[in-house]
């Protein structure tokens, strides 16, 4: 697909040798998100998937919960200098939603008065702000299955093998079939996007499935996780202090560094079985 | 230091046992940046050499470009629900220095009306944003300094064998010294913490410097190495096309894959010399 790879030259160096060859580079581009008309957001990614990763964005944010908050998305007729359409812009019709988000969004980043900016009160912002609750959750995921996933997402990612460069986010059934794979050059993206399906799909809250990530579960990664009701976040690499007090404040489960048949737990482990 | 790692319990798997045990985890909290009193930005980042990661960040956005604009800094008087200093907002008086970026800035997420966003823009931004340019730089780097670097990197992290989960970016000489190396649960901050090291250092524009950074290289870390003036970055995985764009347009020369004695060169080759 052209917009997911593009071929680039490149001098490439082995032990003796040096050669000039082309290359796949995985596409990074920036998107513009709109809601109603108004800009909300410009983030970097891999182009594809594009309403998928909107929806993601804005279930992430807190403004959409539900798919009948979804009216309509398109390209808007954004044209570079050559008059084509770049599908870099995409306006998102928001019907009911919560649209207080917006704001918050921008008072959050530009404009808040208090000075006690702590990662309490991050916790908190997360625990009011979404629908759902990982915690009511009683799935119980077998540890087998879960110590699979990271090679079951490997094994779905199409385009990794040609690129190297792109990060991928899975969601996957307690008996560890997957529903849905995402790539991009970016961590956040590829989880927006397979959250964004899920929300296409009418599958929030997503009782009973795992979301796997190809590197580290940061903070943002646990929050994504909670605002679309995931009960089980597993990871390839660490996470962070953050995104472990979020979980056990939520009732989200994590395991980290999820290799061969080991793997840690980090929180709620109640849910992982032998 | 009891800021940058966490320690907390953890229930590990190996192939046959399941035990519970202390872990270190590396630390994710918010902070604030403001500018002359104004919020510009919140970033999710490990604690320490903060004063650096903000000059870093106001240099990356095109807010100053010397260090004689940096009046002060200090942390404000922040307060959680103990009444403690959170130290996670930091107030900057610039002096000078470009002030029309910070409303650039905004304007770029939130209000522009254009509907021509696309990557040839966010190259021309960055063109016309820095104080310098890469490309004036004649300096040859030898091959294997240039695959040395990754090691060096890893050499030079003390926190990373404790917590597995940090991103590191170091500053390098052409004989593959190393100036700083810093460490961040975020790859941008990591970078960021460097560069206002080199700002608060009188070291702009870093000529002759090699950036070697733990992962990918994305245009916004291209887009960081550029702001510093650096002709060089070098990346353990793949640069994105759009960086290897900004890399040819702004004479940045990218590496990646720089593992053992293989990398691959995305631009402006010539810089590297056998």
């Amino acid at each position: 697909m052209g917009r997911v790879t593009a071929r680039r030259s490149v001098v490439t160096y082995d032990a003796e040798t040096r050669r000039q060859r082309p290359d796949s580079l995985a596409v990074e581009e920036p998107m513009e998100i709109r809601v109603n008309g108004e800009q909300f957001a410009v983030t970097m990614r891999t182009p594809g998937s594009d309403f998928e990763l909107a929806q993601g964005f804005l279930l992430s944010e807190g403004v959409v919960s539900r798919r009948d908050q979804i009216a309509a998305i398109r390209y808007c007729a954004g044209k570079n200098d050559d008059d084509e359409n770049t599908f870099n812009v995409l306006d998102v019709a928001v019907r009911g939603g919560n649209l207080a988000a917006l704001d918050a969004m921008k008072r959050q980043t530009y404009t808040t008065s208090s000075c006690g900016i702590c990662g309490k009160a991050s916790l908190e912002a997360v625990a009011t702000t979404t629908s759902f609750s990982p915690a009511a959750d009683r799935t119980a995921f077998a540890r087998e299955v879960v110590a699979s996933l990271p090679d079951r997402l490997r094994e779905a990612q199409r385009v990794f093998d040609v690129t190297g460069g792109l990060h991928a986010a899975g969601l996957f059934t307690a008996h560890g079939d997957a529903l849905v794979v995402r790539e991009d050059v970016g961590r956040h993206n590829a989880v927006d996007k397979v959250l964004g399906w899920a929300l296409e799909h009418d599958r929030l809250p997503m009782t009973g499935i795992a979301l796997c990530v190809s590197g580290r579960a940061s903070f943002e990664l646990a929050q994504k996780a909670t605002m679309a009701g995931i009960p089980l976040l597993v990871a390839v690499s660490a996470p962070s202090s953050l995104a472990v007090s979020l979980a056990e404040e939520v009732g989200l489960t994590i395991a980290g560094f999820v290799r061969g048949t080991s793997m840690n737990v980090y929180a709620h482990a109640d849910r992982i079985r032998d």
